[in-house]
């Protein structure tokens, strides 16, 4: 992960976010987790600074979109319990970045909040694309 | 918000709290989710001090009655996991306060715990009435 | 303690800070260093609902007034190290509030943040002088 | 605050480091102390995302200069014990914005980290200097 990419992405996701009419918190964490950059749209609610970078980590904590952490943190999922942790966020909008050699695991990842859960996975999946694109 | 309005509003859903038959703690924070005025009727619960202000913080963070949220955060809903964060408090009692133009966000919130949870929402909707006809 | 005198203490700290030209936030919490009332002046600092707080709640835990604690906490004395602590706010300005007869304990404390920790602690003694009066 | 300025005060910390031969986080809060742009610098140690954002906050939560902040808080100094707090970086590279109209309070801060604390001190003033600007 680099920073000039990092705002790309943040980039994207806003123009996505704009696209959707959502007002939108987007984060982009490096492979241990931590924050490379962080944008708040005007007018996004207050709870974008921590949900956003929480998607983030949990993504790159568990390796998968957050969307399907939350699947599995259902009541009666393999991973129910895991929502009860400080930093997780266990809701879609949380999408890793992938190394782009196979099986090398995660470099990073994206984290969206702020519309509802498919817009905001809508528009971590449009920063996603861009680093896909690489 | 200020002080005044703040202290009106803990008495508003206090009156209602006896109304009810309850012992409430209620809360009013800012637009930043930082408390401006707390009260804790005599032989209310001590989970007051941490829920009335975590319902208020939640209301102001979302935008929404934590009534809404609670909905939203059960297994299946869209907002499943969302309890997780440290000062969530996905519960009904939570109700942010508008700013009387149209489209301009909020400007804090009530929260009220200790009675039932339609009891809490009683209490915190009494208070928002006050807000509303400023 | 109880709601009605604890308002009366917020009261009297506010008119306290008044005289003094500070802009405080003051709480007081019961003998579990729960909060019973809080309540913050039109323009104090957001950090009041962090300090307020935990300064009563550190007079209370250490049944003493925080400034003497802030002493102890100093490198070289005998409490340094404490200051570490969570929810320990070591600085002047939280008093606790001793019961009517000797040697019985702490009944509850209040905690004043907002002014130069002089301002806190005058007007924390003016709150718990109400306190004595009873 | 909004965005677009937001972002400018983070190239402008960011240009200002370069200059200081510094690797920095720069973190820009709204007057509630919540992030609105992160930027961390290719490089940059990862206790920027802890810190940086904490410099901020404590420079909106105390309305003063975290490197003020500092010397307070120093053995002997009033606000000794102030570090306890969990979410207070008493530490020089904070600077609140001050609202245009004279004592009309703090509409946010920028938080620096990463390089030494003179480096960082000079890339918050450096982000300040474009508000003060504006």
């Amino acid at each position: 992960m680099n920073l000039e990419l990092a705002l790309r992405m943040c980039e994207a996701a806003m123009r996505q976010a704009r696209r959707e009419g959502a007002l939108i918190s987007v984060a982009v964490v490096d492979e241990g987790g931590h924050l490379v950059a962080f944008q708040r749209m005007d007018g996004a609610q207050i709870a974008g600074p921590a949900l956003a970078p929480g998607k983030a980590y949990t993504a790159v904590a568990h390796r998968m979109p957050t969307a399907d952490l939350a699947r599995l943190a259902r009541p009666g999922g393999e991973l129910y319990g895991l929502a009860a942790g400080d930093r997780y966020v266990c809701l879609g909008g949380g999408i890793p970045l992938a190394e782009p050699r196979p099986g090398r695991g995660v470099m990073g990842a994206v984290g969206v909040s702020g519309g509802t859960v498919p817009q905001d996975v809508a528009c971590a999946e449009a920063a996603a694309a861009l680093w896909e694109g690489e």
